[in-house]
């Protein structure tokens, strides 16, 4: 431990930071922009008391610091995505505008005020879209990391979760996005509603797929569809087994529907992303004739913040 | 009190009852089938443990009943509807089958075994629908009071309410019905969700209408308007005080969209249902154009229990 410890600190340049409602992911980075180390805890902002988020992160970034700073005295830079600059946050990074691009990101970062923790701690602001009223924090970074690694991208981003994110992006430029509460709408019915009785049984591709054909348009009947999990099993007309994957397919099911009538065919899709999350709405998508392309989450984060860091510091 | 013990009792004939998950109603009715007393209690099928229902049926109704009993010992009926049928109910009454005419319900009840009440209990059964699969248990008794009041009524009858109800009635005949989670999925959304900061604010009819215009079809785009909810308090776009408004109009509109679909231009549309919820699905309908006349709740709900009541008993 000791020698990892030793390790880091002689080569830390600075720390990135995705700080959400439920979870925080910091990773400490070398002057290259490669990882040292990762941490993740549950301490998103939904378990932060008022003015807590300096201990948090001193905290858990402790042991990745020089144990006596140089005589240079220089504070390291945390750049911080997320909830974390949310009015309820840590300290309110206002919303940036569309049309976005990756500069405009590291403009509008705000700094709190620290108690001599030895670093500088710069929070990006999410962005606002007006007309069609729609917010992000935290995915914009997603957007610009995957916009510089693919910089001739043009099509729609899609970034699946408890709000599912949907972004247009042309000309190096995010044009517009489309929220979905998808995620949540299903943690809340498998939990929660008469359907938490139906959730048995594992993965199901085809009752899945069967769902997502079933909740297409033009009918678009969600609120009908999800009654069917419950009655099917009750008047036998499904064996009970496929509750959760059909609930599944009936949520992601209804945003693909809407999505994919805002598309062109041939239209290019990516998904950012990992695992089953990310697989099931690449099944959907193909239920509905379009191909996608999965991006890895934490290279398109760290990617954004990286870029975010270079703007802001170096 | 003594007075009107004494009164309701001697002119008590039999007991009608609708048992719901949350909720039961009773009512003691005379020989001509008039109200002589109503009771209401939370002690729907929610709150009682095994082998409760009989004693809490008996709580209730004791001061309904004659003191001694007369000499012909003649046990007094009560008919039940609801939930009480379910398999995790006070008796599992077996679903009836469509189409569904008001002779199958009584015809398909079940007697709980009792443990000397001086009662006779009759559970009726609920509807299914197997092919798009469907279940209803209390708005079967509440469609066939709701047909014996009006014997030539051919269209939709719709009963809003937790999993809202939309039957389709011909020749005297429950042909088909559709269930929609819109009670629950509100209730979730409103409570639970992200949405629940942005509830503040009261009636609102025209952010209602205008919901319900966004949530139309062709688009059906649900879980991406509900979000607007959240984002629109948080860029600025609405003024806060009518996201309760807004999401009723969501929801609601969205399984008026859906129902309206299926219609034709000028099908006879009932709402069985009380007060502003009623109201507020008679004003979604207007948005499309579609005319809807309310019946009472209790008015239809006391007409099937009659009705089956006279089928079994007398």
């Amino acid at each position: 431990m000791a020698d990892s410890h030793s390790k880091i600190s002689d080569q830390l340049e600075w720390i990135a930071a995705d700080w959400g409602t439920s979870n925080l992911r910091l990773w400490a980075m070398d002057g290259a922009g490669q990882v040292l180390a990762r941490c993740e805890s549950d301490l998103g902002l939904n378990k932060i008391a008022d003015g807590g988020f300096e201990t948090v992160l001193r905290d858990l970034v402790a042991g990745w610091l020089p144990d006596h700073p140089g005589a240079d005295g220089a504070a390291i830079a945390v750049i911080v995505c997320g909830m974390a600059g949310a009015k309820q946050g840590w300290r309110e990074a206002p919303y940036a505008s569309l049309p976005a691009q990756p500069a405009t990101l590291a403009a509008g970062a705000v700094q709190p005020d620290l108690n001599g923790s030895g670093l500088i701690v710069y929070i990006l602001p999410g962005l606002k879209q007006v007309d069609d009223p729609d917010v992000m924090r935290g995915e914009e970074t997603q957007l610009v990391g995957f916009m510089a690694e693919n910089p001739d991208f043009a099509g729609w981003v899609c970034l699946p979760g408890t709000h599912s994110k949907w972004a247009q992006i042309a000309n190096g430029t995010i044009a517009g996005f489309r929220t979905y509460m998808s995620g949540e709408v299903f943690a809340l019915l498998s939990q929660q509603s008469i359907l938490r009785h139906s959730m048995q049984g594992a993965d199901d591709a085809q009752a899945f797929e069967q769902a997502v054909k079933d909740v297409a348009l033009p009918s678009g009947d969600l609120l009908h569809r999800l009654f069917t999990i419950r009655a099917g099993g009750l008047v036998g007309a499904i064996n009970g087994q496929t509750g959760a994957a059909q609930l599944s397919g009936y949520v992601i099911g209804s945003e693909i529907a809407d999505i994919v009538a805002r598309l062109g065919k041939g239209d290019t899709i990516a998904l950012i992303g990992d695992g089953k999350l990310a697989a099931r709405y690449g099944q959907a998508l193909r239920v509905h004739g379009f191909d996608s392309a999965i991006a890895d989450v934490e290279g398109v984060t760290l990617g954004g913040l990286r870029l975010a860091y270079h703007g802001l510091v170096k």
